[in-house]
């Protein structure tokens, strides 16, 4: 694309870094800001300068927090015993959402994924396992995406923590709520006959 | 959504006050920023700012410029008596990317669009007849989509420009090149039978 503008082109050029967002896209981003009250753009900058200068990651589990301890960490009512362990803070957020889940988390910041060039020591697994090495956790529920990512990750830190006697658990797979039985996948449909429940159980929420 | 920070809630909030971006995806967007080295989010927020501060209208066709004429107004050997109309920057990269035209533009800045707000005094117009009446242009191309709010904004200059007795046009429509006869809606087909144009002159481009 061929801009008249300097200024216009930089703002551009740096909008489409953000993923999904191409020059397209960026350009009609930045003619609505422009078409806006001046204050739009300064508080959207701002905004993001002052997420990125202060952000604070919660020292227990991990998660995005502007206080040392996080909310969850911090509130004396929730079990701490019980660690549930997610990619991200969206996933902190869903599991928040269903109000079944009075654990405690623990944000790992990514999956094990050696073709985006991430390893096990870009994420937090060894806080984890000396968590766990301290005798503070009872139980730790693997609640990462079901994919190649996740699974693996799921399992390498299964394998750190062999030995210290740790129970572990993984979400339950299965079908979803309201789908139907026909338009399941087979591995999605094979566990969910593997792992069946006893009916009285799928009366209880 | 339920954000266990305020700085990130902040983030979010701003980011999906642009078009076409919700809460899940200005979030992502965020969370990708807080996973890039800090130089690219201050990178982002400078760009805005400084494009929101410094941004220039180019004094003749309005069209977005770091100069106080633009680059296509400054340049000699472009017709500066034939004047394309068009709706914003967009459409000038779309005209200047044909490498067709040789002649210069009038940003109008929007269309005339009574459910949006827009009414002709918030757009260019004046301006233009203003251009008009000092008997600088020869020949006005309205080049704005077709749409309603296209045509009312052609037809509202069309009768601002009443004796002076300025030639005007507009764009061909019809159908795409590439395109089958048969898809083509009822009016574009109906339009390009009306205006069929000599076969000589389709052997041209």
């Amino acid at each position: 694309m061929d801009f008249s503008s300097k200024l216009l082109e930089r703002a551009v050029d740096e909008m489409s870094q953000l993923p999904g967002i191409g020059k397209r896209t960026a350009l009609r981003l930045v003619l609505h800001l422009l078409k806006q009250p001046e204050e739009q753009t300064s508080r959207l900058s701002k905004s993001l300068l002052d997420l990125r200068e202060n952000i604070k990651l919660c020292s227990n589990c991990f998660n995005i927090s502007d206080t040392e301890l996080c909310e969850i960490c911090a509130n004396p009512n929730r079990v701490s015993e019980i660690v549930c362990v997610v990619e991200d803070i969206r996933d902190v957020m869903a599991i928040e959402n269903t109000g079944q889940y009075r654990g405690h988390y623990h944000v790992l910041g990514g999956k094990i994924s050696p073709m985006d060039g991430v390893g096990p020591s870009q994420l937090t697994i060894k806080a984890l396992t000396e968590k766990v090495r301290e005798g503070k956790i009872e139980e730790i529920i693997f609640a990462l995406s079901s994919t190649l990512e996740g699974d693996t990750t799921n399992f390498y830190i299964f394998k750190q923590l062999e030995g210290t006697g740790i129970k572990t658990s993984t979400i339950a797979r299965g079908i979803s709520v309201g789908d139907e039985l026909e338009y399941a996948d087979e591995v999605t449909l094979g566990r969910s006959i593997t792992n069946r429940i006893p009916f009285e159980n799928s009366l209880k929420s």
